[in-house]
């Protein structure tokens, strides 16, 4: 197997005081054809401030940052700090412009990196025996 | 921005006629600490077959390769062919042993490099007023 596989930033997250938006580089502007008839979509973006080799040794962490909560693997948490820093966020579309899609609010900080968008397809998992430990609340 | 990220995979998916599993890499088990206290997780896996230099560049596709439905930007579809190859399942634990998550069932080959692995919390998003286009059925 491959011991590296290359990711390259597609677009980036901007947030101003009136708007949160997804500016899509010209180059991958087509990828968004069709991208209209979804309500919802799933955006991946790169954790970059903590893209140091320190930060993606970390293994364990208190989920959210607090102390109170048990020391978990990065993989049984969403932590930003985790080997590979991607994150997931489901986000609404308020309208799209061009290469640049228009959401609702996102967790992330103004120019962060993103490296893929899904369309968002509602889970036809039923929302039952789903288990989580006492942290998540 | 910088133009480039690296992945390096975690651990492996693995199937056999009588279990499908993820082997997570030795030097990332810790990160599966507390992961028992779920049910389901998020697995984060790289479309390896399709890492050229030409998939890479594919922007627009008939979805489910089905010439029916219409042309479509692969950000509005999850195409295994799209810039940065990662793909996203939520599929259940049926135990864990060690670094071996052995799980329900995923769509992915024999093989694949798994690079993350996140714990799978219930969305709180109200499944209403979500909208898709009509080749989503």
């Amino acid at each position: 197997m491959s011991d590296e596989f290359k990711i390259f930033p597609v677009g980036v997250i901007r947030k101003t005081d009136t708007a949160v938006r997804i500016d899509i580089a010209e180059k991958y502007a087509e990828a968004l054809l069709g991208l209209e008839g979804f309500s919802h979509i799933v955006v991946l973006y790169w954790f970059h401030k903590n893209d140091t080799p320190k930060d993606r040794k970390i293994l364990k962490v208190h989920p959210r940052a607090n102390p109170k909560n048990p020391l978990t693997g990065v993989f049984a948490t969403h932590s930003p700090k985790r080997p590979n820093l991607i994150a997931i966020s489901i986000c609404e579309i308020t309208s799209i412009e061009g290469n640049i899609i228009y959401i609702d609010r996102i967790d992330a900080l103004d120019g962060t990196p993103v490296i893929d968008i899904k369309c968002y397809i509602p889970s036809t998992r039923p929302n039952t025996n789903i288990r989580v430990p006492d942290w998540i609340s």
